[in-house]
């Protein structure tokens, strides 16, 4: 569901997104099996470079995601080159914690995970943006994500156009 | 991502969903270039029997869907059953109203084509239940649509659980 949200919020804001799968088939099983087709593989996605790198939850995605050697260097040198990445639900606990990621950041995720972050200070807020990273904490704040995602990006005015559109808001 | 609402948290309220593709392939192709896979075609699913028939939204679908046959028949059978049938966002207006299966009910709509709806008093809703059908209105009411299901069909409680540890509410 997060990762749809997100697909489609960002293109809806004419953002150009690559879905990329962590597995060695296009197709993903996602949570609750909803079955998604990504549109490359992540060996051919990990070639190109991105604004934006965002991870969506789901345990299982979120493990798989920490064991993919691929995405965590993508991910560090995203970090690196201080060029934004986000995530939510179980992958800034998951992904971006062990992972050094979310070093002296501000972050959220999923609440019942939220005890493996170092810094707790911003657990509670719903979306979390500090400099280059952005974070949310699950399913019913993935709108919410995504369309903090188009602020950062492409203002705010196009961001309450969308949660306008969308019926997000009133 | 309407459909991947839908079908993500009736699955979270354990209900048994069959995601059926009217094309002529699994592979879905939805608003904003999201691929989904469907569970089957709608020849097979149309041999089953259902508690609930409910159509996302999206232009193309809410096409695809009212160009059905089989689609419509199913529709106008579970209305003459007396059994629950929803539908979001143009689907409620392009598929719905057309062959009649809003007679005499109120409903709502996309914004933009609530002026299809012969009864426009509950059109300002973002749900609408009234007996054995259930409407909305777009992409940011699709929570909310799935979990007026979840409450229609396990109650109060357990919507109301599920939009807690969805984080829909606080
Ligand atoms: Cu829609």
């Amino acid at each position: 569901m997060e990762a749809v949200m997100i697909i489609d919020i960002l293109r809806r804001a004419k953002a150009n997104v690559v879905v990329a799968s962590v597995g060695d088939n296009l197709e993903i099983l996602a949570s609750r099996k909803v079955k998604l087709v990504a549109d490359m593989l992540l060996d051919e996605a990990a070639n190109l470079s991105y604004d934006l790198i965002v991870l969506p939850g789901g345990l299982g995605g979120a493990q798989a995601f920490a064991n993919s050697d691929k995405l965590v260097n993508m991910l560090k040198k995203q970090a690196e080159s201080n060029k934004p990445y986000g995530a939510i639900c179980a992958s800034p606990a998951l992904v971006l914690e062990p992972h050094g990621l979310l070093k002296g950041k501000k972050a959220t995720a999923f609440p019942a995970m939220c005890n493996k972050l170092s810094d707790q200070s911003f657990i509670d807020n719903r979306v979390v943006v500090d400099g280059n990273l952005i974070t949310s904490r699950g399913p019913g704040t993935s709108m919410e994500f995504a369309l903090g995602i188009v602020e950062k990006f492409f203002g705010r005015p196009k961001a309450l156009e969308l949660a306008k559109v969308m019926l997000f808001v009133h």
